[in-house]
């Protein structure tokens, strides 16, 4: 069976390392601030990692958790590893803001408002500049 | 400010350990398969903590996850830390079923379906059974 996360990089590839790569999500206006850290080979789930890897797979969440919070100071981040329509291991990481569409729901669940301006223009930089701070956390922690 | 977290242990207690604690979540019926590992110290985000912390959260999520495969071949496992309504760090590992009420959705997006006869009944196993399975496999990967 043909897998998204085999076939194609999931999003805007900001980083990669051995085994896995760090990618900004596109597809979602409501969040632009929104990475995923996608594990390079098709494993389904966390546990199914050895120890090392899982260590260094949350390490990279947390990088990117960081770099998000030093440079957006968002209200909050949300992790998550859900895949239960793309079982292929990826990590969630989302700044969240206050006054974001679905605060302070999941972003999976009902949007609460419509927010204008667009979220994108709301951050403290532009996604370039933001993807490069994300890239520079990775590489200074790895 | 209160914290439900810091006031409270969050569901029921299966396990214990030096700096943190494993409920299982009592208040969802569409999940009874669900727990959660919490950080006793009031601490909001994942990357707050220092790497070895970090490393033994997550590998305590790990166990659960594992456990709760091997108890109930569950269809895909679910991993959150969100945070947004409390922002205390806890980590939610919740079994999914093809035939639960959101699945392949979030279990916080819109229910796709009633189950009946309810979910709880429809585990391999009892509440009471799952949570002795999950209590030894913390014990076992200490």
């Amino acid at each position: 069976m043909s897998c998204p996360l085999c076939d194609e990089d999931g999003g805007l590839v900001v980083h990669r390392e051995k085994g896995l790569r760090v990618v900004r999500v596109l597809d979602d206006a409501n969040f632009p601030a929104f990475y995923r850290v996608v594990w390079d080979a098709h494993v389904t789930e966390f546990s199914d990692l050895a120890a090392a890897d899982r260590h260094r797979l949350i390490d990279r969440v947390a990088a990117v958790e960081a770099a998000l919070r030093q440079a957006l100071q968002p209200t909050k981040v949300n992790v998550a590893s859900l895949g239960n329509m793309v079982a292929h291991q990826h990590w969630h990481v989302i700044a969240r803001f206050d006054w974001d569409s679905h605060y302070p729901g999941p972003i999976w669940a009902t949007p609460q408002r419509t927010v204008q301006p667009p979220p994108a223009e709301r951050l403290a930089l532009s996604l370039t500049a933001l993807d490069e701070r994300v890239r520079q956390a990775l590489i200074a922690s790895a």
